[in-house]
């Protein structure tokens, strides 16, 4: 049995408590709250909430800890602090930060005797694993990834900083005239613009001025200057309605070469479909916990990543079962 | 430099060898071959084609042979025989013989100090992997695999047999209805008839009965007495035409449920669209072959397939600009 633990109760914290629920090779034994745990109520029946504080008490109850803070202030401190006392997998998602993050984390991985993998998900996670395969099968090619149709946290919160804007949601839809170049083996250079769209639905306070909030979104920087961006304000219960869940997914597209004269298109593509995006790399976090058990079984500690790790040590069936029902 | 041998030299020999020059780390050495080796020539200049007899002698020449051999006689015989002297990587494809293969390919390695990889390729190769991260991942849900279209070298090979026939060319086609409902996460369950149809070109010997031939094709156990059939005869110059490429490809398709109670649709598939099958097969065994080297430089030996390599020992990169630039 692996025995997790997990730090921090959002939507991702939700999404690993139901995820461990479906692999009977493991147990949640506790959730760390930084919040007054008698406020946060949790699915699992007979599982304690504890105070982050006391983590480190609960060092020989739990085997891997499944940090589900956020990448801007949590996992850079969190991650490495909590690689001292247990195995950990976290999410962290500040591409351009990783290798930083991967140090610190390593450091104090190697020196307590732990594995901790970092960055596990779907992008970065599967989404870069698939990159990576289609790079090293076809060298010859380009890769592209496309995301969506799927809900921006980060998009709907700059929204939502607009004055006048009660509320927000915002989708991110890849062009599909753009895909399907891409699929056909043109290998285009293409912009932003013309990889997504974006679609914001807005909810607008009363009497605000519409017109005023349109023009801040679509000359946003960075979020929303470079894309065709289409604004409809709808009513808070048309929100509430239709517009809760947390889709996403998206494509990765390698699209390669292959012949004496390049003569021959390969294409490989890895695409998710979602209907919740935290429930989905909850799972991913979830397998990731039992590879750090079965790589600290062979010897292995400090840092991982979803590129390091074994396929198999992912799953739950033996070497033996898997080459004779899955090979 | 990864010095590579090729043993046999048909389709997938020569995709191996076009694969070899697209990846500036390897350099192919050797061509060996039970034919006469003056019989054979490769496309490498300055690269010498050597009997099959003489490989032992390029033991310190080469550290990887990729053998391009078949599942049925030739590679049971020949992977473990020459795991004793290199590093090989082999595309054995019988999926129920595996478990025989790895255990003598595993013996025999570990006895020499090697690594030896098989069954590479997309099925077995990447398409297993596929089935081993949606069912480590969404452990709650169902995988499919979808082949074609494409052509089926063994299903063209039946038609041959035939009495009658001159040439043929077998095309297994996915029933597009019935990727519809995986895709949309019905989780049907479908018979061979329901997932994929076979459509065969036929050159008949002239005054053939051309019936008889149609029948005998349609009512043929195993091979397509189980699936809606298709044969259209055609000429010996439209199948020069237009059938002599080796396309194929398919889906692995996950469906999966998470969610406390199973309430979200999870879907991962990953598809091949290839215009060349033994080209691409070639180019996934010539990444295996860098992986053979980097996992024995960390002192592993003996029998390893796609499911126990990490995945950052297939690209030629290193970790650090691997991490920065695609995870």
């Amino acid at each position: 049995m692996i025995r997790i633990g997990i730090v921090g109760y959002g939507n991702l914290g939700r999404g690993v408590e139901c995820a461990i629920r479906q692999n009977p090779d493991m147990k949640l034994v506790a959730v760390f709250t930084r919040r007054n745990p008698a406020s946060v109520h949790i699915l699992t029946e007979h599982v304690p909430v504890v105070p982050m504080a006391d983590a480190a008490q609960w060092k020989d109850k739990i085997d891997v800890m499944i940090l589900c803070g956020g990448s801007a202030t949590d996992l850079p401190m969190m991650s490495p602090a909590i690689a001292k006392e247990f195995h950990v997998v976290d999410s962290f998602d500040t591409h351009a930060k990783i290798p930083e993050h991967f140090a610190a984390v390593d450091t104090a991985a190697k020196e307590s005797g732990h594995v901790a993998i970092i960055s596990s998900g779907w992008d970065p996670g599967l989404f870069s694993l698939d990159r990576l395969y289609g790079q090293a099968i076809l060298p010859q090619g380009k890769d592209y990834t496309f995301w969506g149709i799927g809900v921006s946290q980060g998009h709907s919160d700059a929204i939502r900083r607009i004055p006048g804007v009660l509320d927000a949601r915002q989708y991110t839809i890849p062009v599909p005239a753009a895909m399907d170049r891409v699929r056909c083996g043109e290998n285009p250079e293409l912009t932003a613009r013309e990889k997504h769209t974006r679609y914001c639905y807005v909810v607008a306070e009363e009497g605000a001025d519409k017109a005023a909030i349109e023009t801040a979104i679509k000359t946003m920087p960075h979020y929303f200057a470079d894309y065709d961006t289409t604004v409809e304000f709808i009513s808070m219960e048309t929100l509430e309605k239709n517009h809760k869940g947390m889709p996403h997914g998206g494509s990765v597209i390698r699209t390669g070469k292959t012949g004496w004269n390049e003569e021959c298109n390969q294409t490989m593509e890895f695409k998710l479909t979602l209907a919740s995006n935290p429930q989905f790399t909850a799972s991913v976090m979830t397998a990731c916990a039992r590879a750090a058990v079965k790589m600290h079984d062979r010897g292995i500690t400090g840092c991982q990543t979803i590129f390091d790790i074994p396929p198999l040590d992912l799953h739950s069936g033996s070497r033996e079962e898997l080459l004779a029902t899955l090979l």
